[in-house]
């Protein structure tokens, strides 16, 4: 009995990432039942941000420009590369606030059982910019699983070849959290990487 | 540091009801990575949904067509009339597959404190419809607030010189709930409005 353009409409927004088929009828409906202009705009800015969004070619960051603007900032420290698995990686840790150096995104992490090798993520550009020579310590942040600890691993290799600094980030308590709710490995890392709070 | 159109696409996302600015980050940062022709997709079928879908000029239901499939249906019984407040109640009401009448939808509730009056609702269309002979019945679906009721009752002595029956949703218990959920309104009015189960 529902005109066949809504229920396309709501298809098209179940396929969005946490939105169910209930949440998907919401938004079909407040889409239909708003004014003219504000669904225009919606519209247009999808199509316009999808366009003109590229992968910056030096680090792979999203950016409006063939180079972004995190590697074009000469504030930004040269020497240090933090090496992600995605370019939404890179607006999380920006907004810690705390890394003021370079990106480098991999595109994915080694994964033989989905037939994910070295060669498929970009391992050599990463070479490349560490060929130059500035860059004197990479920090692995890829999620401390199995694949992203093996691909930790595998630049360690690579990179050790290049006489740099191979860093990843710390295993520990999240901030705010209570020691009940942390899993006995993540305790046991907490243990082995602990602080010194008097000097 | 993001770039200006992915924070005036997450901006436009979290217009939309349910979709905090968590939600719309996610929800950007997908579109931007997704194929560009399941944007481009999802675009279109927002803007053609937005242009195509109309209201009902008989009854206000979202339709593709100047009259809707429900109005235009032979086999709904045309002496019912079920009175709603929006076009998505409609589509709510007809998935309990219990109602085969028709609808009129009065595009809001009766509320001096926010200045509307019964002008502004599509009360006179209902009276036309009404006059026409064929209605035996208007059923009044509004929420039971003090508005839906308030609405409910002038429709009710509005019609009643019509000579036609009013009558409204019955109230009581949930379906699946129990009574420890229920506040003590709802079950007194589950009790006045008690059924039979023995005939």
């Amino acid at each position: 009995m529902l005109p066949p353009i809504i229920t396309s409409l709501m298809s098209e927004l179940g396929k969005l990432p946490g939105i169910g088929p209930r949440s998907a009828e919401r938004l079909a409906l407040h889409l239909l039942q708003s004014p003219l202009d504000s669904v225009q705009s919606l519209a247009q800015t999808i199509l316009q941000a999808r366009n003109t969004i590229l992968n910056c070619t030096l680090c792979g960051a999203l950016t409006e420009t063939q180079i972004c603007l995190l590697c074009l900032n000469p504030r930004r420290d040269q020497t240090l590369v933090c090496v992600v698995e995605r370019p939404v990686d890179i607006i999380n840790l920006e907004k810690s606030n705390v890394y003021h150096g370079l990106y480098h995104v991999l595109g994915g992490r080694i994964s033989p059982i989905n037939g994910v090798g070295p060669d498929d993520l970009r391992i050599s550009s990463l070479e490349k910019r560490v060929s130059e020579g500035v860059i004197r310590e990479v920090i692995v942040a890829l999620g401390s699983d199995v694949e992203g600890d093996a691909t930790g691993y595998y630049l360690a290799k690579v990179l050790a070849e290049k006489n740099i600094k191979v860093t990843r980030l710390a295993h520990g308590l999240p901030v705010g959290s209570s020691l009940e709710y942390a899993d006995e490995l993540t305790l046991g890392r907490a243990i082995q990487g602990r602080q010194s709070i008097n000097d």
